[in-house]
């Protein structure tokens, strides 16, 4: 039995502000005020609410705040410092990311969302660092789910099952655990065609990505400890 | 044995900016971007950094995100949801807030620090309403110690201990759990010598408040899941 695990944030609401809206006021004021183009702010519905208005599935979009939360739930985790935890991040845009064993994202929102989208542009940071702490890993899910062994997704419609058992599940098959990090609507027929396994945790009650992430975490580093205790 | 629980975040690193530092340019700087007086900006030290060099004990002042991410955690947890956890918030300068059930803060980070510098001038939130939904409680940490029966406090000092056995103490003795929620240093005398029990989890090493948080929940959830299984 594998005992890393993997965890990827699926269709992940962060993005570069798309170019129909770059020349909203919203988005002009939100460049000026930190003095980049507007190709480079990441779209936040908390600030550009008003240039959302005809973006398409925009209650999936411009939520840059689930992702910051719930990677600093998995990030901080024992699991993730002793190297047994493995975290991918796939944007609504399809590419997925990975992060460095030990990395610590920064703390503050502002500079958090910075540091995305320096990675959304750049598709790798630090830029020019050959050992790069957060890098563009796959193309798309696709490929992710290819060369990682597959792919059990969290989802409200999935069989009904819990944590303890879909931590086993992940295990015992070396599939990685999809949690949602868009803060409304369904998963795409893509992501649903690509997961294997589909489970559903607390009778379907929909929670926030960091409690989902906490939830399966700790389960994990009960499971992982219970195993080492009867090694 | 009680079944609730109560956590209880110290010396929360949360506060309006000190009357010393008011008219500093990057204080000032702050008021403006938001359109508010100086009196009325929470101290913050990714934008406040030059402001705090000369205020006392800075690197414990000045980190709402700490508390922020971790209420997020707290709040949105199954244990708050089903009315089985309350959860309170001492800050720095003393007094002690309680937050209503089923309440939701902010997830937006600027939101959430509207609503303190709020809570924090007027000591309830929204100020008029009969029902707040975070209110002053106590006015200092003796007062909530007296009233709620005893703190257990976690201390990378304490005796060791494991999150299982901690839950269970609090459980047995009606004792609060309580998470410093500051960036470092170490607790004040005075919060040392109102801990009834002080506990370290995995072996003294420094996890955020958050983190922390994550840990405790999820070994309550399953503590009093098992407890219902036997009933």
């Amino acid at each position: 039995v594998e005992r890393r695990i993997r965890i990827i944030l699926l269709e992940s609401s962060l993005e570069l502000v798309p170019e129909s809206i770059r020349r909203h006021p919203k988005i002009l004021e939100t460049a000026r005020r930190y003095g980049i183009p507007p190709s480079h702010v990441i779209l936040d519905k908390s600030l550009h609410y008003d240039a959302m208005s005809a973006v398409p599935k925009k209650w999936k979009r411009g939520r840059p705040d689930i992702i910051h939360t719930t990677l600093l739930i998995l990030l901080d985790s024992m699991a993730y410092r002793t190297g047994s935890l493995e975290v991918y991040m796939h944007t609504i845009s399809g590419e997925v990311y990975a992060f460095a064993p030990n990395l610590r994202i920064p703390r503050n929102y502002e500079r958090f969302k910075g540091l995305m989208a320096q990675l959304l542009r750049l598709h790798r940071v630090p830029p020019s660092d050959p050992k790069p702490l957060i890098w563009k890993a796959y193309d798309d899910l696709e490929e992710f789910v290819d060369q990682t062994g597959g792919l059990l997704l969290l989802w409200e419609k999935g069989e009904e099952s819990t944590e303890v058992s879909v931590v086993k599940e992940a295990l015992e098959y070396d599939y990685a655990i999809g949690i949602g990090a868009f803060p409304s609507g369904d998963f795409e027929d893509n992501t649903l065609s690509l997961s294997s396994i589909k489970r559903r945790l607390v009778g379907g009650i929909v929670l926030p990505a960091w409690s989902i992430a906490c939830r399966i975490l700790s389960t994990y580093e009960n499971i992982i400890g219970v195993m080492k205790a009867s090694d």
